[in-house]
């Protein structure tokens, strides 16, 4: 019975995988997409930041096409972080798999104030930008205190 | 008269250098930003590749949304080639900065490319996205091979 259950289970875990595995030939290949996609979601909302806090001067044009970017990127790591991803140089922890209900709300929670503050930057209007902005970095920070290594 | 070329060429770097050198901190966050952008986009272009050449089944869903990602993402890199970007580990060639306008053309005909493919890839037909698929990839080789080290 316990070996039908780890079979069962097996297979469970294959078909769940699926989705993702079909997407990276290998697990690393996975690692790398999700890390990418961090960076260059990191550059243009940080180019944002800087106009948030008035280390770089307010360009509308500007905050609404990295935004933009921001965007679409923020829908792309949650793809990478499948079953068996848990491989080579990550500080993903281990609590992403054991705990993915909760991880997968908290990245769905990123994407959800990003695509605000896609709307907010819509606008042109910095104090728009600066009440939506927030809460993307509350959204990020609270992510990766719970499911980044230092 | 020498001493006041060299002083002028100087002042025409930086003004050349600057809307580059503004958008990253150090040129070392120039090299990794353009690395995760041609990994991400090349994940989203090999997934349509795999359809192209039969090795996953068309779904023309998505491969629009594959090619919309890597158009998206086609944009990107060529922002972070700026001067004094030669730095750490790269495969970018000196010819990149030493004959610009050659290289500029050559990922200019990249994104020229992939939005033709996007457009194909709109139509939902893959006999279109096939016919759009392989200049974009020669584009890619034309550039790796002029601008790439091994």
């Amino acid at each position: 019975m316990k070996r039908l259950s780890v079979a069962a289970l097996a297979v469970a875990s294959i078909v769940t995988a699926l989705p993702a595995a079909a997407q990276f030939a290998k697990p690393e290949d996975a690692v790398k997409y999700r890390k990418a996609a961090f960076t260059v979601m990191a550059a243009h909302f940080g180019r944002v930041g800087a106009m948030v806090q008035g280390k770089a001067p307010f360009d509308a044009a500007a905050a609404q096409s990295n935004i933009e970017i921001a965007t679409t990127m923020s829908k792309l790591p949650l793809t990478a972080f499948g079953p068996g991803t848990d491989v080579g140089e990550t500080r993903a922890k281990p609590n992403i798999w054991s705990d993915n209900a909760k991880f997968t709300a908290a990245g769905n929670k990123m994407v959800e104030e990003m695509a605000k503050l896609n709307v907010a930057a819509k606008s042109g209007n910095l104090d728009q930008i600066k009440a939506a902005f927030g809460p993307v970095g509350q959204s990020c920070k609270a992510c990766h205190d719970d499911f980044r290594k230092e």
